[in-house]
């Protein structure tokens, strides 16, 4: 039997959103217990329900939240909730709180993976290839990074790929300013040169080209890819509200809009982050998935089915023998 | 009278385009003059054009050129007209041909200005507020770029803003992994205090609030900015690439498009980079312009209308005075 804990505190929605998500998922999944961490009043309708424990917290850690904050909160559902992880041997974490006390206390606390210098964030975005996902690594755990460090990362990165995609050789590049060799800042031209020999390891990608298609993981450092992550959701943004300008520009737009609708359901369906579940925090020995801070119930559902399969696929172990070699 | 070097030859559409640009401009703009370096048959139609000189040159450099291979190319059509802004005493340049060897002959053989450590290249990005651009830089000059050269970079940006969008307290951001300012790579955090006590200085911007419309100038080290530049576009082109789709979808979405059409107008438009004009590079001792490497007749017009505007508003000057203080 599996066993996840999950944070049912921290996101935006609260409990409202997390209930739900974990109904749906104990009626979809029979091999797996949850360990549900929060307010006991707003969690009463999961006490008594099979394969469920509740273990009480009082405080939520805000949004913007210090390491030091999140480290002193300590009856807060996230720092109970990863507590728990050690106390409840369970496999998994899942929560839809602050990502700086999620990433804080699950490094803190839970510890390292043998070897792995740092953790790293990774999360999958959509590519032109219709149902197809490039995964990026690190996007926001590390302010910086060694070259080393972004070796690890791409090993981390392939052994992922690898159990969630079901691809053995995946494309790896290293994000750069320029694809040829001699590209790069100092420091990608030191992770080029570690790397080189990797079979799986393809050279520098730019940025215009990370959403072809072509490349599964794509490393950078924690600056660069928060940096990454960030403008893509501000340019994503700043495109749809143009969109939406387009279509109630004028009765006939919206007259467009009504016949283009169902075109357009698969453009939001594919930009829709939430379904795709948040981002993972790799290296710490435990399978943490840090779930989108506005997560609905159905969202916040496909968090808890990712942590199930990763937990079920044995990434953790997967990275540990990757690196290892 | 005002003197500009174009070079005719380095872009996708070689003089195809160029010569239309040129004759537009000059037909718009009296008191200009163009030194026009390229192949002479193809420049037959500017031959004997009042306020037109030509300077001959056989070879064109490849788009993807190494520093060294420009160096040595010296019947280039880029190498001849960096060096004809020194010969001629011209007061800018315009190319549309390789930006690597646009920058590195530019910032060799034309000095820099006094006190600059480092160029960079500047460029404007749509923002969600119509008509409203903000500028990016170093978007990719540069490969790595010290707290110092940052702190340049935010005055240049400023001298720029306030010249070309006549706003004399712009908003200058940092670009950064959060708006705290305990946040930041350890490069970033120097940057911060030295740029803390400036009077137009807001503090950092995560990538997803540069295209809000508040910040005006935002600065970010070369390697970032390369990335940064490079992901908007990718970005773009997923999302434009995916509208298209949806609009071919089916009978009923082309119907639609036919419908919404003149909304989707506005936002081709503001997507459209070429009308921007390109890329500059700031803080060498001339107007030097980069226009985009595709571009077509209109849009290298505009091109070498921005150079124009930016030498009749003596932006050189304006950055010298800046730094000066």
């Amino acid at each position: 039997m599996i066993k996840l804990v999950i944070d049912m505190m921290g996101g935006d929605n609260g409990s409202k959103a997390t209930v739900g998500g974990v109904k749906k998922f104990l009626n979809d999944i029979k091999d797996c217990e949850i360990v549900a961490v929060g307010n006991k009043e707003e969690l009463k309708s999961l006490e008594g329900v099979d394969r469920v424990s509740i273990i009480e917290s009082k405080d939520v850690v805000p949004m913007e939240c210090s390491v030091m904050q999140a480290m002193r909160m300590k009856d807060s559902s996230v720092y109970k909730a990863v507590n728990a992880v050690l106390s409840e041997k369970a496999d998994g974490i899942v929560s839809s709180g602050s990502t700086g006390a999620f990433l804080s206390l699950t490094s803190l606390i839970i510890k390292k993976i043998e070897g792995v210098s740092r953790p790293a964030l990774i999360t999958p975005f959509p590519t032109k290839i219709a149902g197809k996902y490039v995964v990026l690594l690190d996007v926001g755990a590390s302010n910086e990074n060694s070259a080393e460090e972004l070796f690890q990362f791409a090993k981390m990165g392939e052994a992922y790929y690898k159990v969630v995609y079901n691809k053995f050789d995946p494309n790896i590049y290293l994000i750069s300013n320029g694809s040829e060799e001699g590209k790069g800042s100092p420091l990608m031209k030191e992770a080029y040169a570690l790397l080189k020999s990797e079979e799986n390891f393809k050279g520098y990608i730019e940025g215009r080209y990370v959403f072809g298609g072509e490349a599964d993981v794509v490393v950078m450092d924690g600056f660069t890819g928060n940096v990454f992550l960030k403008t893509s959701e501000g340019m994503a943004k700043l495109l749809s509200g143009m969109m939406k300008d387009a279509f109630t520009y004028s009765l006939s737009t919206k007259i467009g809009y009504l016949f283009a609708k169902k075109g357009f359901k698969k453009l939001k369906d594919t930009m829709d982050y939430k379904k795709v579940g948040g981002a993972l925090l790799l290296g710490v020995n435990t399978v943490a998935v840090k779930a989108h801070g506005n997560s609905n119930p159905d969202s916040f559902y496909h968090s808890i089915m990712i942590a199930y399969k990763l937990v079920k696929n044995e990434v953790v172990q997967n990275i540990k023998e990757s690196l290892a070699k």
